[in-house]
């Protein structure tokens, strides 16, 4: 971990170690990943049979056998405790409700005599929906990727998840109906991504795929992208906190461990204007971290990539925030409030001191799906938007088209195209 | 110019030809690209010089010689007739007034006690538009980059262009100065994007590179995604219109050469209900072709990727452009406004006998830049919303975690993350 003061000479220098974390695909990574997705939209169905056998360790006679059957999901409900169950509904209704207030609305503008305008609002037909299958197969993750899909009205949500010997976490079953996904294949990696791409002759063509995966995953997404959209490309995850000295450092010790148990890339700093109040959280990092079950991985990252930051005021912790533009920011200051507005760069912004980053990992509402290492200056969180596509609308009457002629043909000869400004005088003689 | 009908057996075969005609970048062109990216990361400015020097035969002392200076924009207002700045005006002004409804507004929802959430909309800071160089350098794509940026409240607008020679269009330089260019500098290709994208000594890194470019530029920015964000992946230019045998077959001609004329990897393509209507209309092109002075390029593409298509009804038309997903697509129907809900997938909708394409390239209001080969199944035009990006906002009181602490916890211990359990119960103990 890291102890540094923002305003010592070499703190750039030092702290660029933790921000160049997420660096760069290898070439042969890519390499790999491109003749998988050749071998797929080649061979379709059986390349996707054959990687499966050899990634996953799955034994199948064809893809259909991939699917998971209504009865295997009935399965998982009974096996799944009661309460668990009632909590990921709960889950799923909360951010069903947050994201329904995203959504957007088909207008059109009448405000002008003989032409209208307009944004005609369509969600996606299909979209397929990735999911980390192993130790990283969270419910959660299917919950925050397929409701705001079936929010927006997507069609049909198609999941997928590797299946290491074939065996699928329950509750991510559990979640996946309950969330309203209407097929499910086990199959992962970057055949997976590249099946939804280009389709197979089981697996249907989609749209868009969204969702965490490993590197070969991310790489595939990225390579498929402008065959289908795609989310966005995610990075290890991290957290900022902000503080003021107030509040209670075992709780900012517990956020920042909450995050640095996911992995031993992920990155956990506080910067505070207390420097009292940095090294007892420091204190309270390594009492916690003992007590951990995941102690080896939040360690690992917490050692690596951790980092407590003092700053001068709230100014230069806010600069400096916006300036890192961090997936999570917790403002753990008496008046979160108060500082909102200048927060510029963020993928979640968590509010004042009872307000853990877990709450919005689960069941808050807002997704959990955030841009990471800095691109929450351009890049949002996963939401309806990704979920729906938009068409302009234009009308012009006949009269519209007279008044605004000549301008429209005066700019198509200015671009030396002829045949656009026919199309309207050819009209208008 | 292939004349179908849609319900010939061999009709998907040979409509292939049309829709394959955009497929994938060549491996060397990904090679230099990524030799160029690395070598502007690395060596900067002396890079984007010494490539500047090269491909565009343009000279320069130093990066910041290659900037346009506000003299040179004085002198380009100078050069340029006073009817068409008008015209570049009134384009601004209307583009402006429909991307004025784009805008979203910061939410944060009070129905919930002791939870409020919400979403942060924030402008991009700074972002990078690329205007194509020679031939293709049009006034409407700067208006149609540059006016959605300022709107959304881009704190800074930097454009790049190639321009052979050191020669810039001034309509290009006035569009800029009246769409709210900040910056403009004379560089192109994808040294000009990975600029852009990493920073040099000269030129800012911004957020997003918008704009559209040749292959080395789509390469560029394609490669560069993640580093900042991008619009799309544009890919050559098509147009669709849907006809039920109403209207003029010289106007439709005319709207099908429009596009032809752009490039010869143009598709036109019509559908018509109405045969004789589909064979008027072919002849009518043959004839216009003649008279134009971009004949050489239209006839290129209407011969190699124009259509003609028959079909039996109104429903065929219409489930093949939503299979099709075209860029532009014309409803050259008598009522347009009877199937505009039936449209599900396409980039701007031109509505009836009166709306020609070329209204909306230029001064409709709704933006050029849309997107092409069948990706407005998922991509959406060029808007506000590229050049803003959202938090999401959680606040929960001590009543809030009170609440649903027990739930998140429990999803916590689901998914084996413990310490994401303890930030929460360590608040509750």
């Amino acid at each position: 971990m890291l102890f540094l003061d923002i305003r010592d000479n070499d703190f750039t220098a030092k702290f660029g170690t933790i921000l160049a974390r997420g660096e760069e695909t290898g070439r042969e990574v890519e390499q790999t990943v491109l003749g998988i997705i050749a071998d797929v939209r080649k061979r379709g169905d059986a390349a996707v049979l054959e990687l499966t056998r050899r990634f996953d360790r799955l034994e199948a006679a064809s893809v259909a056998e991939l699917e998971v059957t209504p009865a295997e999901i009935e399965a998982a409900f009974a096996q799944v405790a009661e309460a668990d169950a009632a909590a990921l509904k709960l889950a799923v209704e909360r951010v069903a409700r947050f994201h329904e207030k995203q959504k957007q609305q088909t207008w059109i503008s009448t405000e002008e005599p003989d032409i209208m305008l307009g944004q005609k609002v369509t969600p996606l037909a299909r979209v397929g929906i990735y999911v980390p299958g192993g130790k990283a197969s969270y419910p959660s993750s299917v919950i925050m990727n397929a409701v705001p899909a079936r929010v927006a009205g997507v069609g049909e949500i198609i999941m997928v998840a590797p299946t290491p010997g074939g065996q699928i976490n329950p509750h991510v079953l559990v979640a996946a109906k309950l969330a309203g996904v209407d097929r499910i294949f086990r199959m992962g990696g970057a055949q997976a991504v590249a099946a939804l791409a280009y389709g197979t002759e089981t697996i249907p063509k989609v749209d868009k795929v969204t969702g965490p995966g490993n590197i070969y995953v991310a790489t595939a997404k990225k390579l498929v992208f402008g065959q289908v959209g795609i989310d966005m490309i995610a990075g290890p995850s991290e957290i900022l906190v902000i503080n003021d000295g107030s509040g209670n450092p075992v709780h900012i010790a517990a956020d920042l461990l909450s995050q640095a148990e996911h992995d031993e890339l992920a990155s956990s700093i506080l910067i505070t204007t207390d420097r009292a109040f940095g090294e007892r959280v420091a204190a309270e990092v390594e009492r916690q971290l003992a007590q951990l079950s995941r102690e080896a991985i939040a360690r690992a990252s917490w050692d690596k990539y951790g980092a407590v930051i003092v700053a001068a005021d709230l100014d230069e912790v806010i600069a400096f925030s916006n300036r890192i533009a961090p997936e999570h920011l917790e403002l753990a200051v008496a008046d979160p409030f108060a500082i909102l507005s200048r927060i510029t760069n963020a993928g979640a912004i968590f509010m004042g001191h009872w307000t853990p980053e877990a709450a919005g990992d689960y069941l808050a509402g807002p997704n959990h799906t955030l841009p990471t290492g800095g691109t929450a200056r351009f890049f949002s969180p996963l939401s309806v938007d990704d979920f729906v596509k938009k068409s302009s609308i234009v009308y012009f009457s006949e009269g519209g088209l007279k008044r605004l002629g000549s301008d429209i043909m005066r700019i198509a000869g200015l671009e030396g195209l002829e045949a656009h400004a026919k199309s309207v005088g050819k009209r208008l003689e």
